[in-house]
């Protein structure tokens, strides 16, 4: 593919837990890979940041000088620090400059493996909603035996109308028939039971709503119906969102412990499990939702990726290409146009 | 032990898949092993439980005859029929009969793998609740690398305000007491993040109640703290609850599906896990959870076991023991002098 100079993706060098070095490698490493489809601006610590670069003998030629810019944000908004009083008294950090550049239509995506409360509210308020949204969202990408299910929410919107979770399907539909090439994927509200009088008030209510539209809705899932692959999207308030995607995430480890356990208690288990250590290592790592490379923020006018904040060099790289997949979808026009019809 | 007569179990003979085949085995076993220490009364229809039972060759002489009884019900609320309609249509069926032996005092304990709708409202219904029970519980015990965590509510209340919450884990902590024989279990509230200020509406006011109480409150915990082992008791409404007890249980079914790709993927690889074969599915039965026995409805004026509908003969043998201990645990006194301290 041909240099397009025209995307421009903008990565927060300070988000992370191993910021700046994770994120400056994943960046490099992307770079490298990616022959010009895009130009990378790293937001951060300027020093900091060449540092790495140096570190990683990033090469001095016109391509690198060109496609790979270091934009300084002089203040770091800690992984732990109250989202929005860090925002209002550090305005010069990455994730408010990082944004900014896409505000004033210098770059076309933004990234983040930082605070996550921080980068949610900065988009939605440097970035402004699209029309018709009321509440932009986040989802999570759980394996399954066939595609991935998007479960949206997964921690942006606590507390939900009806009304929102009506949105996050529309716009968790969108996402997914682009992701995964499928036309009107199938949606499931999740829920305690597959009865459509099954539910709590707000989901009974947002039932409705869906059970109006013309997506393809396939009425109440449950727990159970996530990791099955019978549902594409599967609509949940990010309070339910949240501890899901973390319970998930807390499997692998908790599995590891016990297969421990298990080999510790005789030799020739150990041996017999030592064996298949390579396909046991290959299923959970199904369940390590790292290796999908960060999650979009569905709903805000641009681009705005949100990563793990143990994100891997590896991860980094793959939220680089995500965000330049959601830049050539075009995804937020047919936000726009979906919402207009929306009931 | 010798024979306490005064320990009546009654088992809803018609409750569950199988039924009354497994039930009637399930508890068949459950007294053949129990040398006496409980009278079990199995209530359904007479003709079909005492076909299995002459299936089962259940021998004929005296202590059978006192101590393993047929009451019949001539009605069975089917697994999938809306709960409050079925209870109003069908007053003779085995759940509202063996419900009323309990309250008329002809029994201690009721258990049943029958339709969970049905038999909570049944028994807050005919049992009532304790004295300071707004909302009574079911729980469901997941497993950890230690003890189990037993999250509660796991699907009975949907809708709860910061009271019931609170309640949860006033009668959560006194089950897993018992349970475990541990003194102040840890309680935790189910949120997005374990600082105070994060939750939802509801949770948040919650928190103000744990913490102005004398429990073991340890905070907020998040969707990972459950099978880490670090927390005794996770609170959450039955919303949140019932959506995570069906997605861990579907956990080891897709484990197993991808494990089964992957050795389909070679022989060699086919080999090596099939070696492995007992240490997974030793690790895999950690997280079924029927293994457990059923959760008992906690806050009513009584003992009311609830177990899955596909409980095998096993699952009911074990729910008939955890009926036992209810009963001998006496934990109603305890429960209401607890909700006479309540905040």
């Amino acid at each position: 593919m041909s240099r397009s100079p025209d995307i421009r993706i903008v990565v927060d060098a300070m988000g992370g837990d191993k910021a700046p070095e994770h994120i400056v490698e994943g960046a490099v490493d992307a770079f490298r890979e990616s022959s010009g489809r895009f130009t990378l601006v790293l937001v951060g610590q300027e020093e900091r940041v060449r540092a790495v670069m140096n570190k990683l003998a990033v090469p001095s030629g016109e391509r690198w000088a060109e496609g790979f810019l270091v934009v300084d944000a002089p203040e770091v908004i800690e992984m732990d620090e109250p989202p929005n009083t860090a925002l209002k008294a550090k305005r010069k950090s990455s994730i408010a400059v990082g944004l900014t550049l896409q505000k004033e239509g210098k770059a076309d995506a933004f990234l983040s493996a930082g605070n996550t409360g921080a980068v949610l509210s900065a988009s939605t308020l440097i970035l402004g909603r699209l029309k018709g949204v009321a509440r932009p969202t986040i989802g999570a990408l759980f394996p399954t035996a066939g595609s991935p299910c998007f479960v949206t929410d997964a921690g942006a919107n606590v507390d939900c109308k009806p009304r929102h979770l009506y949105e996050f399907g529309v716009m968790g539909s969108l996402y997914v028939s682009s992701l995964v090439g499928k036309k009107n994927p199938s949606i499931g509200l999740l829920s305690v039971g597959e009865e459509a009088t099954k539910g709590n008030e707000v989901t009974l209510a947002a039932g409705e709503l869906f059970r109006r539209s013309s997506l393809n809705f396939v009425g109440n899932v449950e727990g159970r119906d996530i990791l099955s692959g019978r549902i594409d999207v599967v609509v949940c308030d990010g309070f339910v969102g949240n501890i899901l995607l973390k319970f998930g995430e807390s499997v692998p480890g908790f599995l590891k412990s016990r297969l421990k356990q298990y080999a510790e208690s005789g030799f020739l288990k150990k041996i017999r499990l030592g064996m298949a250590q390579g396909g046991l290592r290959q299923v959970m790592r199904n369940l390590d939702y790292q290796e999908h490379g960060g999650v979009p923020l569905l709903g805000v006018n641009g681009v705005s990726i949100i990563g793990h904040g143990g994100s891997t060099p590896k991860a980094i790289k793959n939220m680089i290409y995500r965000a330049e997949e959601m830049v050539r979808w075009k995804l937020n026009l047919k936000i726009e146009e979906a919402m207009g019809e929306a009931v």
